[in-house]
């Protein structure tokens, strides 16, 4: 779908030879369209404050005093490629030997059986090309608890992981751990999935719908010859909907409806206008196109998750999943979507980093088996920390956590095993 | 978007001669693709029967023994035009002279200021042109209001107006007028108003989507060059949504997620294939686009509406519209949606005279001028008679129900004021 991934990987692959024997741990998630990949690893090599950054060979966790761990401190890498075009992920985990940084199984000799956590359908469907072409076994995390599991963490661990996007204003929440749940996670990949989270591994797939990115991403190939989804978003940005969508005020001769809350410009039916203008496709812009389908899929999924709120009495939804981008029309319209629909009662709100819930999730399942006591680390040292515990960067290069869309790292510290 | 109305009218072209000085009131729905047009003609010269089907020239009401009234049996029509070709409708009207038959403002010379009840957006917007062209003053009906006026009184006064379809299978539903209300009423027009109906005029537009029959036929016509919507409809017959639809098993290499009860046919991503898939739209036969596309927006109507259903805890969902034409797939699809998200728990139903509630509804609202206890006569014949009180037709030929699409009539009897 786009080479985003492809162009941070290359980027990283620079860089890592400098420190890639530390890399440690990896998680897959690998959906319909995009497979995610989370790794961890140490980067003493790039920080000149060892408390910070540094990679404590021997180090003990003076917390607990134990010593069978070591504390790493080191960095969260967010990857991700094209579910059609596995093989180049699988040449860029075997070309950084990121493979042989998941969990060995005691039972097995190392070479022989490395297990790497994975969630999405893709753990599933393609188990036997990762152990023919990389010689490791896809150990399958349910899906929906690897995104409840990503989100939770998220955030409780991560400040500033949560906003809101209004009219163009973000605005950051800080969430209390002791009042996070219940709330609503709407997963927009190529479909949506919206899942009741009360607790931490507590959660039930309530609803969800067809209508998501890749109904985005397919029409919008179809319709506008685009070849990538970025493309698409981008082309949006300069779009008009009222070209091609019907408004209350094309069927109501310019007025509102207003006995039932429409106004003029409400959109009364999505693409309406096409069917009685004598236009073919060719006389559309794509731009406008592009807007209008943006528009549809975005009013939907934000109606149809305000609902299911609605029907379990949940204040909070969180938005994720790699249709959002950080993109600010589609988090803009479902916000008022949203707002709409609760009559200004519910928020939509938004999460850094969206489209890796599930890779995370997988990423964290391997606690009880390397990482111990992993989240509470993360946590400990995120609320011990200044903003900066946040930074995040794409590539090498330090960011600010509004710099990142979809790709990039958490510097962070983790406990591992001896 | 189609002709079959326009074919209807030439049909009845012919015919209405026969006794057009006898045809009497008329009401439009003037919708954003559709106008929606309802009138009364007496039919004694088609029947040899005249305690059921003669013009009574000056029947008493014996009923009520009210000597300022007559009776009138005949046929009640339904007729539709495209809106962007509403000088046809003009044409039409003018040519039936069936402007003449609207209600006469008691205040104004006849020739000056003929009435007729419109409602739908239409009745704003082209309020000046039927006035300079027909020389007819719309009187405007709230939209909401004449679609619930519309379904109550089929719902009551038809003998097998609702039905439910579910694998093909067609079932009349018995409606005990007692325990009517509430109940939800989905109008699918180009865009789609959901009604919470509590009564006779008791209601409240409690949701809507804008992807409706609009957006079916907006998007087909941009995506196969179909030129009408009911070529889109006979296009979707011979199609596989699988083509282009992402299924669950297509994401799990064959497999159900059998955890959340989502089958490996069910459809993960409405046009999800399309983003990897190396094709144009060229590539793609019109017919699965088509059928993708239908199953896309029956399915989201059907889940959107059984979520506000469950809202406001309504057992029943009564579908209505023009974007159903008694086409199968669609019904089916609604109805799986329905069945599907409550678990088994809802029913779809769907009406006969699904596009024309807001006419006949418009219709119907000339009761305190013209007409009187319509609905009690209406409902007296039809509640007194055999199924035959409900027989319908297609232009002048006598048809079952069954065989009633979109354009026909009701033998009906109506009580108006001398």
């Amino acid at each position: 779908m786009e080479g985003n991934g492809i162009q941070v990987a290359k980027l990283e692959e620079k860089k890592l030879k400098q420190y890639e024997d530390e890399v440690s741990h990896l998680a897959l998630d690998i959906g319909g369209s995009l497979i995610k990949v989370v790794y961890f690893s140490s980067s003493s090599c790039c920080s000149s404050d060892d408390e910070q950054h540094g990679f404590l060979k021997d180090g003990i966790d003076a917390s607990s005093g134990n010593l069978n761990y070591r504390v790493l401190t080191g960095r969260l890498h967010f990857l991700k490629f094209e579910t059609s075009k596995i093989s180049e992920c699988i040449k860029f985990l075997s070309s950084k030997r990121l493979q042989h940084y998941g969990h060995q199984d005691g039972e097995a000799p190392a070479s022989e059986k490395r297990i790497v956590k994975a969630t999405g359908g893709g753990a599933f469907k393609f188990a036997d090309l990762f152990k023919e072409k990389l010689g490791i076994v896809l150990d399958k995390v349910d899906e929906m608890r690897s995104l409840v599991a990503g989100a939770n963490f998220l955030l409780k661990a991560v400040q500033h992981e949560a906003f809101t996007y209004m009219d163009g204003q973000k605005e950051y929440v800080q969430i209390d751990h002791r009042d996070l749940y219940p709330y609503l996670l709407v997963n927009i990949g190529s479909g949506v999935s919206m899942i009741k989270v009360d607790g931490d591994n507590e959660f039930q797939r309530i609803s969800g719908t067809s209508v998501g990115g890749g109904t985005f991403g397919g029409l919008g190939k179809l319709l506008t010859k685009c070849k990538s989804f970025d493309e698409l978003l981008e082309l949006s940005r300069q779009g008009n909907n009222r070209v091609i969508d019907m408004l209350v005020g094309d069927i109501y001769g310019g007025m509102d409806y207003s006995k039932i809350g429409l106004s003029s410009t409400a959109i009364a039916s999505s693409f309406g206008k096409a069917i009685s203008e004598n236009k073919e496709l060719e006389d559309y812009r794509a731009e406008d196109i592009a807007r209008s389908l943006l528009r549809m899929i975005s009013n939907n999924i934000g109606q149809i998750a305000y609902l299911n709120a609605l029907r379990f009495g949940l204040k909070r939804i969180f938005f994720g999943g790699f249709f959002i981008r950080g993109h600010a029309y589609t988090m803009d319209t479902i916000s008022v979507a949203v707002n709409f629909w609760s009559k200004g009662e519910a928020k939509a709100l938004f999460l850094h980093h969206e489209g890796f819930l599930g890779a995370l999730g997988a990423f964290l399942s391997y606690e009880k088996n390397a990482f111990t006591d992993f989240t509470h680390q993360f946590m400990e040292q995120h609320s011990s920390k200044s903003e900066s515990s946040c930074s995040t960067g794409n590539g090498f290069e330090s960011l600010t956590c509004d710099d990142v869309k979809d790709s990039g790292f958490i510097e962070c510290r983790v406990q591992v095993r001896n």
